[in-house]
């Protein structure tokens, strides 16, 4: 015999589920009678609630907090993070629990933010996002025992469990591909310095070139905006001795750099090869399409969240790691032309 | 003399503008002793809280609900969702209002969301987005007593004031250039039918046709995904009237359909001309490069939330009007290559 469900309580009563799971949790949102009548079909056909629901039940404000230290109006400028907000929502709302959202302009106000959220009760975790290096929110939201999941390297998490996944394999795999094919002259546009995951890729792009037997790549640092994703192409294009392939760290810049690559009249993959990282719409809607360095954004939030919510339920919890990013080659990579 | 700012006391106090904020307004957040030493910096300034932030007395739970029916993971398809989400943050941080996030599969669940957390004092007040036709969670939360601000077309919105754009103008505006351009058979591939903004497109597109003595379009809905607007793409243009012109409802839908118009060997713009809404970076990464309606979306989200912050202040208010799209003709429209 199956193990009745929410789901089948709701059928029963001719209610939603969401009103069962108010029902059957005391929580307001149903009438008293509605929920008598919840009850009763719940005892009758012998639901129990599920281990996860009952982890749930340390979550009085069924709120998670998620504070994003970047300008406001720039959430939208890469995918990555909607997608990540689409993963961590496909948790939270099966179980009715907000997302508190909010950008903050510096660490300390985050920090002051989760006090104040912890402290009114009106989140039962929070997850950190944009790691740095010595990031002061680690120790910070510690010391608060609110519950905490970093996005993250463990490296930089400190005490706090991070989800993350192996980006030092990415790099390696991508080096190795492109040393394979031929390249030896092979650049990087990273991302901001400061962030805990741009010098876990640096340091294992500086490795992998060594590894490779190739000279040490050129390596010039943005904010991530097409902006300066096109500046530091066309800056890597004009100099004397220029490079035959650049791995970006968003596909935002890996677009912006092909469109520089087809303004000065370089014929990409022959002339340049380029790699995106992550994969999204983008890479696949220019011509040729984009080589990338794909992963699900989506399961990396799930994951986080799921994490969080075993925290919340006081469970112990460890570091996490979702599978590395694959390189998946497309049109835009090739052997070099021979000089 | 310039009226003092909470950033001049901030500056003097040497704290950040978020605890002169929580120190004035007296909330926690920050000790005991430096709420004191806020306050007297303040007095010493002459410092008076402005209108603004006197409407945010209203703002007791200091967060405001947004609820999203649609499915979690689909959050991230359109840059539009982040885009608006961004403009109602650049509101909602300076004054340290949270955003509380949640997807809901249905509007019953939505309208239920919306009374457990204004019974519990979790929100101020909420945001209605993808207003439909005869929309059931208009009245449901007129009805709560909750402040509530719509964003779409007032016809839709009932007694809830609405934030809203004139889409009926931007139709007739592209209809019109096509027209002009020597199009006659226009096709346009929309979103959801049961979506109230799509019901104006529809009826507009239509009158714009007959007004510019065009025989009826071809109108194709979909779900807004990419793969349903290639599938549209291809069937329009395998039929043996082929239009001419294609207006897409939104930037993934005009990619694909270029990618399908493509591997049909039609060339882009003389064989078929396509137009996308909303601009985004996707219109200017492809080749060519798409025509698109283009619109301020952070605006949009910034103006709902000034305006759900002053019905949360018990001012009046009514609907209010942001700029209609307008068209930015690029590379793929162009006068249809005589037969």
């Amino acid at each position: 015999m199956k193990r009745p469900t929410i789901a089948d309580i709701a059928r029963q009563a001719g209610v939603s589920k969401v009103a069962v799971s108010y029902a059957l949790n005391d929580q307001p949102g149903v009438s008293a009678q509605t929920r008598a009548r919840i009850k009763a079909i719940a005892a009758e056909v012998g639901w129990r609630p599920s281990s996860a629901a009952r982890a749930l039940n340390g979550a009085q404000a069924r709120a998670v907090g998620l504070a994003v230290c970047r300008p406001a109006r720039t959430l939208s400028v890469e995918p990555f993070f909607m997608e990540l907000i689409g993963g961590i929502e496909s948790e939270l709302a099966p179980r009715s629990i907000a997302l508190m959202l909010q950008t903050v302009s510096s660490h300390d106000d985050e920090i002051e933010l989760y006090r104040r959220w912890w402290g009114e009760g009106r989140v039962d975790g929070a997850l950190l996002v944009d790691l740095h290096d010595d990031d002061v929110r680690v120790a910070a939201l510690a010391a608060m025992d609110l519950p905490v999941v970093a996005l993250g390297p463990p490296q930089a998490a400190g005490a706090v469990p991070a989800v993350w996944s192996d980006d030092g394999a990415s790099v390696h795999e991508t080096v190795a591909y492109l040393a394979a094919l031929g390249h030896r002259a092979i650049a990087r546009v990273a991302g901001l310095p400061q962030l805990a995951h741009t010098t876990v890729r640096d340091a294992a792009f500086e490795e992998s070139c060594r590894d490779a037997g190739l000279p040490a790549p050129t390596v010039v640092h943005t904010d991530y905006s097409g902006e300066e994703g096109a500046r530091a192409t066309r800056r890597l294009l004009i100099a004397p001795e220029r490079p035959t392939a650049i791995v970006y760290d968003n596909d935002i810049m890996a677009v912006a750099g092909l469109s520089v690559a087809q303004e000065l009249s370089l014929e990409v993959p022959r002339d340049l090869s380029l790699v995106a990282w992550d994969d999204s719409p983008f890479t696949q809607a220019v011509r040729p399409q984009l080589t990338a360095l794909t992963r699900d954004i989506g399961e990396y939030g799930a994951l986080a969240a799921r994490t969080l919510l075993a925290a919340v339920g006081k469970e112990e919890v460890r570091h996490s790691q979702v599978p590395a990013a694959r390189l998946l080659p497309r049109a835009s990579t090739s052997p070099p032309r021979t000089a």
